[in-house]
């Protein structure tokens, strides 16, 4: 059994909204699964990296913004304008996260794209509340996790878990990484699905991509 | 006849190298020329952005280093490992191209083309000695092409080539306008592409892409 891909993660990315959306049935197609990872990009790994974020950069934000809707409508997924609406910190999304992953991987990652898909194909809040419903429609006891959420423990393994993400070069997300070949942004999906094909970078004979960016 | 394809490089980045590989074969395709335009990212667009270049920015620039060499290999061209040989400044190769342009568009972007392999795929250095060889080489009087690209004409036409790309939203290389629309990133020739045959963002059924990326 090959590998599990890695796929690093933030919900307030709209980028990481789209990946959410293709990232396992593109794992499937390939007899891979995946395995959901947290990164917090906002603050930690642009800190690392001494970059301002992607909106507040000049020229790049207003590409960006548009970007995303092209990419969107490629993908043939949802994505709506946050206009005015202001992003809530993914802390208690990710928080949660790595709680229900300890418990149930695949539970915790369909609850990620539940998140993803809150933020960017709802244009919700993803605070507490959020976080406490979605959960509750996955069958999850609301009493337990948000216990388990504030944590001191909890706390801990997300602040790992970014580390970890950071000692494996992650600087961006989407980032995929898959037998040790890292990836980064919705747009190398095409790229990564060269590789779980080929397993090489001198093969030309590409096939019809999906999907199709 | 479709307006020209605006494609920005600057000799000194691995990527505008790639694309130039590739552009004006992917142009054709659709009936399309290109429209080369000179810019200078390493200093007077990163300003702009308040960004560091890409191999001094943590993370990201062990990446793009990894990453150059895959596209290198999924596009079928050469890419030499500069190890220790600095990369001179553009400013030379893009005035002589700016002089150029002036009177041969098409004699330009070969120049160009020769410019960015210099650099990449024969790991040359770029200065005034390889600019009047290469343009030599077209057949390029030296005298006229050395006075020329001195003059203080051609020095602000250069400043206001890279005023008028920043006005246009660039903010790295390659980037690519077609038809209004942006696209910044060899990875982004795929998607191109993809506007050039349909013209929408919204058609789902994608053909082979040339190039694999």
């Amino acid at each position: 059994m090959a590998e599990p891909i890695e796929f690093y993660f933030d919900p307030t990315s709209p980028y990481a909204y789209l990946a959410s959306t293709q990232i396992d049935k593109l794992a499937a197609r390939h007899g891979r699964t995946v395995d959901w990872r947290p990164v917090l990009i906002g603050v930690t790994i642009l800190q690392v990296m001494g970059l301002k974020p992607v909106p507040q950069t000049p020229l790049k934000g207003p590409y960006s913004n548009q970007d995303k809707h092209r990419l969107a409508a490629l993908l043939g997924v949802p994505l709506r304008e946050r206009g005015a609406t202001p992003m809530a910190s993914p802390v208690a999304a990710l928080r949660a996260f790595v709680w229900l992953k300890r418990r149930d991987p695949v539970l915790a990652a369909e609850f990620a794209r539940r998140m993803c898909a809150a933020a960017w194909a709802q244009g919700r809040d993803i605070g507490d509340d959020t976080v406490l419903q979605e959960a509750a429609a996955l069958g999850v006891d609301r009493a337990p996790l948000a216990e388990g959420m504030t944590s001191e423990d909890i706390k801990a393994q997300l602040r790992d878990d970014v580390q970890l993400a950071i000692s494996r070069g992650v600087f961006g997300v989407p980032f995929f990484i898959a037998d040790g070949e890292p990836f980064w942004g919705v747009d190398r999906l095409g790229m990564l699905e060269h590789w779980l094909r080929h397993q090489r970078w001198d093969h030309h004979d590409i096939e019809r991509p999906t999907p199709p960016v």
